[in-house]
This record gives structure tokens, sequence and C-alpha cells, in this order.
């Protein structure tokens, strides 16, 4: 420990623990709401938001049983145009918004049977997904293989170019004003019961940032910030997927032009184009820990599921294989809301919406900065869901 | 162009062109034996033998019709003990040198069938290969997956950790004295009928190097120096090869010991370990030119392979996935010796066996530096034998 006198501290309004999506969205947003922020992120590269595929897919991702979540990602769906369109204004980036939907299709007959019974749901809570046969598939995507024998389009569902927009959002909130600091969040610091900073690791020579709100948004590393309340550390996980980058050779016209979900023999793949010749092939869902590696397996599977409806892309180059961990939580919904000290804000467990939830998230807890409550959509994902369930036992 | 007197150049006694593990093992020797040797390479880390997996492997590569050339690569295998340890001793690096063998297993009943055929003809030219049943090859290795259901052991293939082999080569050459100049040599020239010296792109600012002899050993890029016989152009051709590198997670004891190849529905694939971890799985053979493009297809179908014989390879991290051109020939033989000029030779079309041939194609090249004849295996592969049949025509 360095001598008291030593101690090197910085002064805010709003310390952001994390500069993943989540975070970058909140201060861009809280420095354009007049407050002043930094930024704290060690900055290695190992946001799960970099490695994110990008999909803008409330209908394709909804799930039995997970209608709280659904309309949530309904107003995130709805608030990311207006979102994005400002920060191209204010940056002069583009981030690759895409609007042609999912086509979701099935390989053998236990895949169609499992799409159908979610499109009965999807249909059962209003959502929007028409039922195509294997002609009307290859019709909208041609590529697909012979075998595709029918599948589903979710016009709702679109994506964005997920490195494109983390930068841009970097940019927009450095235009803002918002001050970065390279190095990790290891503590809440508190005072009479309130939040007042964090405490750094100290690899950027700051030991401390003093600020009146603090907002961890440390993805699945969330969970390692000492002074959030026990039980949101057990609530947030990594959730480890491995993703490929495939480019198509120059001169080559694109292949697909929707994202292209399938479930071949069980296992879910999609297909994720971007306007600048590269596509997406996601993703594995794997409980492994922080383990940040690339395994030959799943680079196998992707491939292989990847090819079993788009045979094309065996003939694309592989550009990157890359790993990110997802901030999962106990009830797959994110974590976002004031958690156990006043001015102690909490924005994490995004899971596999962290992109499309981000505008909305940046919403939220600039409404909590300024003492608002949130939208309604967000009251299912208060920190207290998890903090009530220890204190009733 | 630049004016005449502007012209900067170099002199030696030999110029070799190509910095691989040909080029290098050449100029190691040349300088050793007293001469003074400039080798010229572009440096851009495309040479063939950085990616090649380092097999020496007379044995399993041994094909029907290929009888001289399986002699050649028995040679450069009783010679390749002495020249390696000589390489580690003046350079205090090891290569990794691997006597334990090359375990081939067949996947199905055709791959079966191939496999006896070929074990058959290896039995017939005086080659060791025992056939082993499937409890046999698990013995062997554990590993193996339950359905490989026999094999054959072929004790006289080794292997040699490639990359550095390459790295204590060119250690080993700069030792001796050799000046390497970083850029290509575009043309052998020519005065009074014989070779006095090559011409270079520029990068590096030397226009030309004087010599009194000079060594063509640009793998699949030699077809493009100007100044060879015109037969010798067309003889070499890229085929491009895809590799990976697969890595074991710490901690993970060596999953195989021997050299393991394996057809797999008509398919063939290796896998190499070596000491440190890393284990080969190779190779693709495409005719696509020059493109150095690592394809999805390609990735899938190695790992599919590997996989296939070896499942606990689905476990291993996915390092690199990389490709190299080899120098392939008309007849998939090298090219080495003088030809058309006084004081040229040529060294290339090494194709599948560069790092096995390296060594003696080092004492081959010196011998005629000196004047004398190398040894009676290389006669069939003199560049005469294409210059020959252009002349007949």
């Amino acid at each position: 420990m360095p001598a008291k006198g030593a101690q090197v501290a910085m002064t805010a309004d709003v310390v952001v623990a994390g500069g993943g999506v989540i975070g970058t969205a909140i201060a861009w947003r809280a420095a354009a709401a007049g407050l002043d922020v930094v930024v704290v992120d060690p900055g290695c590269g190992e946001a799960a938001s970099l490695v994110a595929a990008g999909m803008l897919a409330p209908v394709s991702e909804s799930l039995f049983g997970e209608d709280a979540l659904l309309r949530l990602n309904l107003l995130a769906l709805r608030r990311f145009p207006g979102f994005a369109a400002e920060l191209e204004e204010v940056t002069g980036q583009r981030v690759g918004l895409r609007r042609e939907g999912t086509l979701a299709v099935a390989y053998d007959p236990g895949d169609h049977a499992a799409l159908a019974r979610l499109t009965a749901f999807r249909r059962s809570v209003g959502l929007d997904a028409d039922e195509l046969d294997g002609r009307a598939c290859r019709t909208l995507e041609p590529f697909l293989a012979p075998g595709v024998r029918g599948g589903v389009l979710c016009a709702g569902d679109w994506s964005v170019d997920s490195r494109r927009y983390a930068a841009a959002l970097r940019e927009a909130m450095r235009a803002a004003g918002v001050r970065a600091v390279r190095d990790r969040v290891v503590a809440v610091r508190a005072r009479d019961g309130r939040a007042c900073g964090v405490r750094l690791a100290g690899g950027s020579g700051i030991d401390t940032v003093d600020g009146a709100a603090v907002v961890v948004a440390a993805g699945c590393w969330s969970g390692g910030v000492a002074g959030l309340p026990d039980a949101l550390h057990a609530a947030v996980r990594p959730v480890k997927g491995q993703l490929l980058r495939l480019r198509m050779p120059a001169g080559m016209p694109p292949v697909i032009s929707h994202t292209v979900r399938a479930t071949v023999c069980g296992r879910d793949v999609y297909v994720v184009p971007r306007a600048d010749g590269e596509m997406i092939v996601g993703a594995t869902s794997e409980e492994r820990g922080h383990d940040l590696t690339v395994t030959a397996g799943a680079v196998h599977d992707l491939l292989h599921d990847a090819m079993s409806v788009l045979p094309v892309t065996s003939e694309l180059s592989l550009a990157e294989a890359c790993v990110g961990l997802r901030p999962g939580t106990l009830d797959n919904g994110p974590i976002v809301g004031t958690a156990g000290l006043g001015g102690l804000l909490v924005a994490t467990g995004h899971y596999r919406n962290g992109i499309l939830l981000s505008a909305a998230t940046a919403d939220a807890a600039v409404a909590c900065l300024a003492g608002r409550r949130p939208a309604e959509e967000w009251e299912p994902f208060s920190p207290q869901r998890f903090m009530a369930v220890v204190r009733s036992r």
C-alpha cells in the first residue's frame, strides 16, 4: 500500500465502471445530460460487445416464459434507431443498422418441429413470424442449402455492426467530454450509507475516483467489484461465446441479405451479414468461467452448421475466431437500477441482448441518476429481485 | 529507372535467391565451406517452410511410381540427424527432432482398403510398415477414436519442429558470416554465357548483387525469376496448403506421441505432435495460384478429419490457421542442379518434402558449387529433365 499522502484521486459527478457498450452508452447520455463523467475500463479488449454479432433480435431471441424480457427487448428495439441516428450524427460515423429481418430456417424434421413450436408461441404473443416453405425461403436467400425445407421470416429483427457501433459510442462519449481511465475498478466506496466513488486496481496511477454516483456496468466482471450487495455477486456469471468472422473474397456479391438463423440437428447457429462483406457466424454458449480460449471443437461446429445451411460459406475466408463472455444472470434478464446504497447504480447482466438493450439501458440509467423512474418495462429487471430472494431466506 | 551512376551493387562469391529452409541451408553450408555468401529474400514470412508440418516421412509419403523420389528421400532422412545435430551444436538451439514414427490409420472400409494397398507397395520396396489391428493402434495412441479399425506403423518416419529448424538455420547462417538482404531477386544476370549475379526489385536500396555463382532457391516464386531457362518457369507452380496449429491447455499431458496420419472418407489428414504442446493439423493441397487465403471450408475439413480420428483435438485451442505455397513440379520431384548457364544453380520444386530434403539439398548444392557431382540419388532430379523435354519437341 502506498502511504496515505501518495494517493492520487480524481473527481467527477458520475463514475462508470466498465467501457463496453453499456458503460459507454450510459456515459455518453449522462454527459449529454450535463453530468461530468469518468469511465474506468482496463481496456484489454475483452468487452463482450466487441465480439457480439450485433443482432437486434427481440423476435428470434424470444423464448417460452420470458415475456417480461420480450417486452423490454421490444422497447429497446423501438428506441434503437433514434439513438443510432443521433450517434451517427454526432460522430459522423456509420454504425451499419440493417432492417432486413431474420430468416430462421430448420435443417432436419426435429429442427423443423422445434421451430414450428417457437413460431406458434411467437405469434401467440403478437410477434410477426411468417412461415415460409423451402421455395419462399430460397426466393429470399438463394444461397440456402437445397435441403432447407422451410423457415420463418421475423421481419421485426434488425442488426447493427457491433464493432462500428461500439467505436461510435466511444467517440461520442469522448466528444461529450467524458474522461476515460484505463484501469480496473476493484471496489465501490461508501460513506454514510451512500456510494461516494470507486477504488482502482492502480494500473493507471490513479487510486480512487470520487463521485456522487457510481454505475457498475462491468459485464461479467461486475460480480468482482467489492461493495456491491452480496446477492449481486452471485447473480452474474460469464457465459462463454465463440464466434467467427468470415470475409467474402473481393468482388463476390453479398451471399445473404437477412440474418440467417438455423437449428442444425438441435444446435443453433446464426449468420449475420455486414455491409462491408463480413459475415458473423455464432455462437457457442458455454459455462467455462472466464476462459477465453478459442477451441477447435467450437470452430468446427460453427463452420459445420453454417455450411449446412449456407454451403457457400465454405468459400469465404476465415478472418477471425474470437471469444466473448456474456454477462448471464439467474433469470436471463438484465440487472438495471439502484442497488443497496444511495448513489449506486447497477447496469449489467445483459446476457445475449447487450447491443439491443444498450440504448434503452442508457435512458434508464440517466433517469435513475436524475432521480426519475425508468420506463415501466424495466420494473422486473431491478437489482432488488435478487436481493429480495436473499432476504426472504 | 535510376541513373546509371546511382546503381548500388554488392559482391559475393555466391548469391542465393530465397531464404526459406532450402536457401538458408545452402547458404550455411556454402559459408561453412569457405565461400562468401549473400542471401536475398523479401522476408515477408511467406516461405512454405514456415508453415510446414515438419514431417520427415519418406515412408508414409511414398507413392506408387515415385521410386526415384523415395530413394532420394531415404538419402535425405539418413543425412538429416547429423545435419540437425551440427545445427544444434553451432546455434545452441533445439530443432525438435522426433523419431517416434508415423502411425497411419484408416477410418472407413474404403480408407482401410486404400491403406492396405499402399502398405503392400511400401513393403514391396523394402520399407518398414507394420500392420496393426485396432487394439494395437490404441496401445500406441490411446486417444484414437474407438472406430479406428486398424493402421500401419511406419517406424522410419520422423519429424522436426519446422519453425525452430528454420530459425536455427537462419542463426547458423548468420553465425557463419552470410549476409542477408531483404529484397526480391527479379532476374539472374549473365555475361559471356555465365551467371554473374542478380538484379533486385530494389526495396533494400541495393540494385544488384554480383557473384560468380547464383543459386535460385525461391520455392514457388522461382519461376518468376527472369533469366532462368524457359522450361523451368513452367516446371514450378504453387500448391496451396492450409494448416492449423492447435495448442494443448496448460497442464494437459501430450495426447499423441507419434505423427498420426489418417484417411477419412478418402481425404488425407495428419496430426504432428511438438514437444511444446503444439499439434499441427494439415494439410490441404489446392491449385489456387498464389492465393494465401485461409478458407472456412478448409479449416472445417481439417478439424473434422482430425476430430474423426482423435476426438480429443476438439478440446484443444485453435492457435493459428495458416497457408503455405509448396513449390510443386510436373513430376512431384525437386529440381536441383546446374541449369543452362555456367554458375547458375537451381534448388527448388521440393513440393511436400522441403524440410526433409533441405540437408541433402545443401550437400548437393555445395558439391555443384565446388564442381563436384552430387550423390547419385540426385541424378533423376536435375533441371535438365525438363529442358530436354522442351528441346525434343
